[in-house]
């Protein structure tokens, strides 16, 4: 096809490594694998029908396609079944906190949500298109997305930063009727669950008995913290810059004295590193560092989870030497709690019953198939499955359009 | 891979022109072949970079896309060069103007902008996203589409009503500074004129001894009118279902005012049929119908381009028996008049040249381009070349860049 021909990647934009001439960009490390592999960006669209001569033409376009969008205008349930809106996710992000490096804005954030897109098709069999807007103010962002749904089958929020992730995933589940997900949250939460099960079990402990610190009080320290206390974990404290939050603190915005009415039950107050103490869970989101004495300070057998990214708040062999179970967010080291694992099964199982939302039922199921996954296979190095577990996607799938119907948001 | 297994189109949902009995819609015929073919949708996403292992992951995603990240926020030049930014177009309706079936909303429009992504990728290699707002006013949509541009490299506006569509067009282009393109505008009138161009050779005359009437002043009889003119027809009328558009009507709108202001010298007035008396050319883009009698009025050798879809205002068959060149709109008669010829290569060009905006010079480009390809075969049943030429897109794209460059408006 002409495609070939025109094809504007085919050209000097080639991906060999080298930057264009032409483009007037100074030159990088443009041997470094990672600038080798972004260039001319990670995602292509492609059709799905052929259109190969006229007829095809007259069938996927004009005259053709005229009598299916009349009859999406007459029976609007129809656009699920004769587009992809039920099969593609919008992933929207306002780059106002991106992996580790914070606002760098909505065009420096597209590498990370292209890399969300190609995942959600990996793994989940997904279409996902990233949407880096230009604004951050609450109501744009729900404006914007609001409009901009009728094309989408679901919604992934990523990197927008705390506390307006909270208000924003709220206020769009509120008027839309496609799931709305702040993955940053909920993945991040599910992942974490599911691997904290597994520990557990490999320890012969209840949930119950644990009692876990959280080093982060933003969109992944709120969401793990609600969700560890749903599934009974024994007590969770969270300690955001200024140390733990416990309610008799007076700084606390609206969430964090939510997130203190439900947590800490030990009414610790203090330092991050002085609730770590006898701790048995250690599970870090925040960006920040744990000095090894504190690590050193938790109970026998504790399991640390040091999930920032790209840098662990300790390092695995340093946690290594007192942790039972030492899990991080790198794909370089054993037990990646990568969201990877949660969100593509989430979004394709709601996907599959056309789920108005996602329930904390349907994200507990998830939880649950995951951590399944492991089986008797569960060791120190090997209580959360490998993204490349064929296994995974399918079981969470599975598990959440079932969670879905039995909760009663399916329409399908 | 695990896509292949939980892909949510290959289960129950699979193109095979049946309805699935769980999906609640009634039967419609589904052995109609654009049903069929329109089952699941027509496109969908795809890596170009590949995710087998966790070194692959590493790099595509974190940890080492957090460096191109930071590049992209250190030197923002270079996310044209990191991302599918720059070879990625949004398809944006509000599906108020879609074919001739009017506002039908949305999700209805849908498979419209489908289509025209899929075409966008076949014939120009050039990635689209549909989207499809919920919103119809101005100031909305042109707020929408400014909050999404960091994730495109251009906006090509379809199927949205007149006048709105001239004003959001203006206003996008004013504070955006990638390519805004409203190709029911700009495409129909490339593409026009590129056939009336050949036309006029193949019968030894010049455009500016030709007198032409269009019936459609909405956008692509604006956008007609106003490249005839720039390109140096003799004379043009544009008639609306009032009439023929003159300075002495007291109902213009701002748009057909100006209009008014550089048509119709010749200061007709009254109905088309009485306006295309005499005249060589008839371009109709209003969805309306043509009595044969007023074909039969025109002059001798007259060149007859119907081009509302699906209904042509006058068929092929009956023009034939008074014009010396008879076009439509179809696909399934000679001649089609159809915009795939023009906004593939016009955005392929323009985004290879990271163009700001797309110029009268371009469009005029890209039509002379379009023309030219016909060469030596220039016949009255080819005046235009098929969608199908493979040497349609690589012409319009390279002199669509060079006109770019030329004008100033490049920016590599």
């Amino acid at each position: 096809m002409a495609a070939e021909i025109v094809n504007p990647r085919s050209d000097s934009e080639s991906r060999n490594g080298h930057q264009d001439p032409e483009s007037g960009a100074e030159p990088l490390d443009s041997f470094d694998p990672a600038f080798a592999l972004h260039r001319g960006g990670k995602m292509a669209v492609q059709a799905t029908v052929p259109i190969r001569d006229k007829d095809d033409l007259s069938l996927a376009y004009t005259p053709g396609v005229a009598k299916v969008c009349s009859a999406i205008a007459e029976q609007p349930d129809l656009v699920h079944d004769y587009t992809w809106k039920s099969q593609v996710v919008a992933v929207v992000t306002d780059g106002t906190a991106v992996l580790g490096l914070g606002d760098i804005g909505p065009e420096a954030s597209l590498p990370v949500m292209e890399g969300k897109a190609i995942l959600f098709k990996q793994f989940g069999g997904v279409d996902a298109v990233p949407l880096a807007l230009s604004c951050t103010d609450v109501d744009e962002i729900v404006e914007t997305v609001v409009r901009l749904a009728p094309s989408f089958g679901g919604v992934n929020l990523e990197d927008i930063s705390a506390p307006r992730c909270f208000e924003i995933e709220r206020r769009l589940q509120e008027r839309l009727d496609i799931p709305i997900f702040h993955d940053d949250q909920h993945g991040t939460a599910v992942v974490s669950l599911a691997a904290l099960r597994n520990a557990a079990r490999l320890s012969g402990r209840a949930l119950g008995e644990l009692r876990a610190v959280i080093s982060g009080a933003g969109a992944a320290g709120v969401a793990i913290a609600k969700m560890l206390v749903e599934a009974g974990i024994g007590d969770v404290a969270v300690a955001d810059r200024k140390g733990v939050v416990s309610r008799d603190r007076g700084d606390l915005t609206p969430i964090k004295a939510e997130l203190a009415s439900f947590t800490n039950k030990a009414g610790l107050s203090g330092t991050l590193e002085s609730a770590l103490a006898g701790a048995d869970v250690f599970i870090g989101v925040s960006g920040g560092t744990v000095a090894e004495s504190a690590v050193a300070s938790m109970a026998e057998g504790a399991f640390v989870f040091a999930m920032a990214n790209p840098n662990p708040e300790v390092h695995p062999e340093v946690a290594h030497k007192y942790a039972a179970v030492v899990a991080t967010g790198r794909s370089d080291f054993p037990n990646q709690i990568n969201n990877v694992l949660a969100f593509p099964g989430i979004f394709a199982g709601a996907l599959q019953v056309r789920a108005s939302r996602i329930t904390e039922g349907m994200k507990l199921a998830a939880a649950e198939a995951l951590a399944s996954v492991v089986g008797d296979d569960l060791a120190a190095d090997y209580v959360i499955p490998s993204p490349f577990d064929e296994r995974v996607a399918p079981a969470v799938t599975a598990a959440v359009a079932a969670a879905a119907r039995a909760e009663g948001v399916a329409r399908r």
